[in-house]
């Protein structure tokens, strides 16, 4: 396992965990654009957070940058990397083949950044057997075996709403771990097993409460 | 303006405004499967919240349930959809019609709650004119006055990644205030319009840290 905090026995906030994949995001962008250092206050100014919490952020993974000279890109690129265990490649099962899985699918900017899907499952028997880009749908009933069979620990759920909490319940028992789900309700999982949405209905009314 | 909070000159944090939409979510499941009355408890189970945390949430907005009553859902959805200002109809023009721009065009899940693509636009000369799902793809130089003269607030992004700021800019220049971005990238905009990311990478990204 990767030194998840400079201090073992630290357990980080999921909240701070939440953010290092848009630090992530936003040091790539850098780099893309050739930068080669960067500093707490640039990246807060790009993200809208603070610097101080930025700083106080990557602080719980040891010291990536001195005080006044910045950090170094690709450095804290990697070490996020490392620490969000994306430093390697992971295998994804699907579950759900109609228009919104075909299009998860089909999204190229999940290969792009080390994820790819290995098996696509659907329980509509005019989908199972049928090509979907390049797999080939699979029924719900191979589901366990296939995920076991591979070692898959993530998942995403692209079923609709009524469907998703016993296809979340069918994942759990096949041993998922992480779950993506862009089915728009909440599920609910054992602990041990994570949860993350997709809504992005979710998103828009958020931002309604401030328009005139 | 619908009263976004029981004192009017008090300001909600943001993080509250976020986490509405996710009561909602519940609510409308709860009230789905026929149910009239629920717990901040409760709510806490489904969702992974607190049930302390959900009162003093809600509690910004008024009392909305009485100790030892719980919640009407009813009622409760309704109040909050006023205060997220969901109780309307909403138009959003999507910039962007690509394989990611044309899923997002055909998820079904915004007219359903009342989140409407009013029109598409793109900047490639081919895609100009022709028919995606209900709308004709109109050019980059139609997007200014279009999004004024329908009095459009709420714009979807759902171009390549280093496109993203440029339409940014151009959908601020033409007074959007509320920016959905589907481009794996952060974007700066002006104090006033408010951005959303749908980056499900970064969300696979905050669960691999939990992974073995």
């Amino acid at each position: 396992m990767p030194p998840h905090s400079s201090n073992p026995d630290e357990i980080i906030p999921d909240i701070v965990i939440g953010r290092l994949p848009i630090y992530l995001r936003a040091l790539m962008r850098l780099s893309q654009e050739g930068r080669e250092v960067t500093s707490s206050h640039e990246l807060g100014r790009i993200l809208g957070i603070s610097s101080a919490q930025i700083r106080k952020d990557l602080s719980h993974f040891g010291g990536f940058g001195k005080q006044g000279t910045g950090y170094q890109i690709a450095y804290l690129e990697d070490k996020l990397r490392q620490v969000l265990q994306v430093n390697r490649e992971w295998e994804i099962a699907l579950v759900g083949a109609g228009d919104l899985g075909q299009a998860v699918a089909n999204y190229r900017g999940f290969a792009d950044r080390g994820f790819h899907i290995a098996c696509v499952f659907d329980s509509n028997p005019q989908k199972i057997g049928k090509q979907s880009g390049k797999f080939v749908i699979q029924p719900m009933s191979e589901l366990k075996e296939t995920i076991i069979s591979k070692g898959i620990q993530i998942a995403m759920i692209a079923v609709p709403a009524e469907y998703a909490q016993e296809v979340a319940n069918q994942l759990v028992d096949a041993g998922i771990r992480a779950i993506l789900n862009y089915a728009p309700i909440s599920i609910n999982v054992p602990d041990g097993v994570h949860v993350q949405y997709i809504d992005p209905v979710a998103h828009l009314q958020r931002m309604t409460y401030y328009l005139k």
